[in-house]
């Protein structure tokens, strides 16, 4: 098989230190605290709006409601509404968004194994960094 | 080996769900795009602030001096001044940051797999949804 540049292995080629890679911008949709909570409860099957905001501690309904938009338009939550009365609307992880779950699972279970000494390391050394957001 | 309520097993009693629990804030501080490639640099060895910037596409002298305090503050890296003129400064992952190396690859991973698609995604279905930061 002949090699064209361009069409060179996506994940070889990509790279995320690139501010302009596909990739960056894949990243920064997913290292996002309420994407990976999102998405984690969307691992075990489809939920609804409601569902998800009471599972997700401390999200907004706007806040759930951006994430759920952000990750459909990404192609990796999708949206059905059965035609019910009222209409019942269901989100769950595409193909595509089914990948997220090893990624997801790593984030996930490495903040609860290190969770403790992340916070005790952040009493010790005093006031928290003012952060945006 | 007695269980006593309050000592048990930090992993399983740990609950990212939970908006108070310290396994949600270390969940908050490293599903952050610069958190996770700051410390996608510091797993190759110790770098200085100059070097992290020219390598990270995008990022500003501000906001990876803000991502890598914290880091320090968080326990994860390790901020080191070599009594040199003028003094030289490196930043290398603690023994507690080096447990980074397994989410941070998997989400650049992801991304780097995943990152034409999502693009492609995006393009078919419209407008950005606007998002704070």
């Amino acid at each position: 098989m002949s090699h064209i540049p361009g069409q060179a292995d996506q994940r070889s080629a990509a790279d995320v230190y690139s501010a302009r890679c596909p990739s960056r911008a894949a990243l920064a949709l997913i290292a996002d605290k309420w994407a990976v909570l999102v998405a984690g409860c969307l691992v075990d099957g489809p939920k609804r709006h409601s569902w998800l905001r009471h599972q997700i501690g401390g999200i907004s309904g706007k806040m759930l409601t951006r994430t759920l938009r952000e990750l459909e338009r990404a192609g990796l939550v999708e949206r059905r509404i059965f035609p019910e009365v009222p209409p019942r609307v269901e989100y769950s992880l595409s193909p595509l968004g089914a990948s997220l779950r090893e990624p997801v699972a790593a984030l996930t279970e490495w903040a609860k194994a290190n969770g403790s000494l992340v916070v005790e390391a952040r009493t010790r050394n005093g006031r928290p960094v003012e952060r945006a957001g």
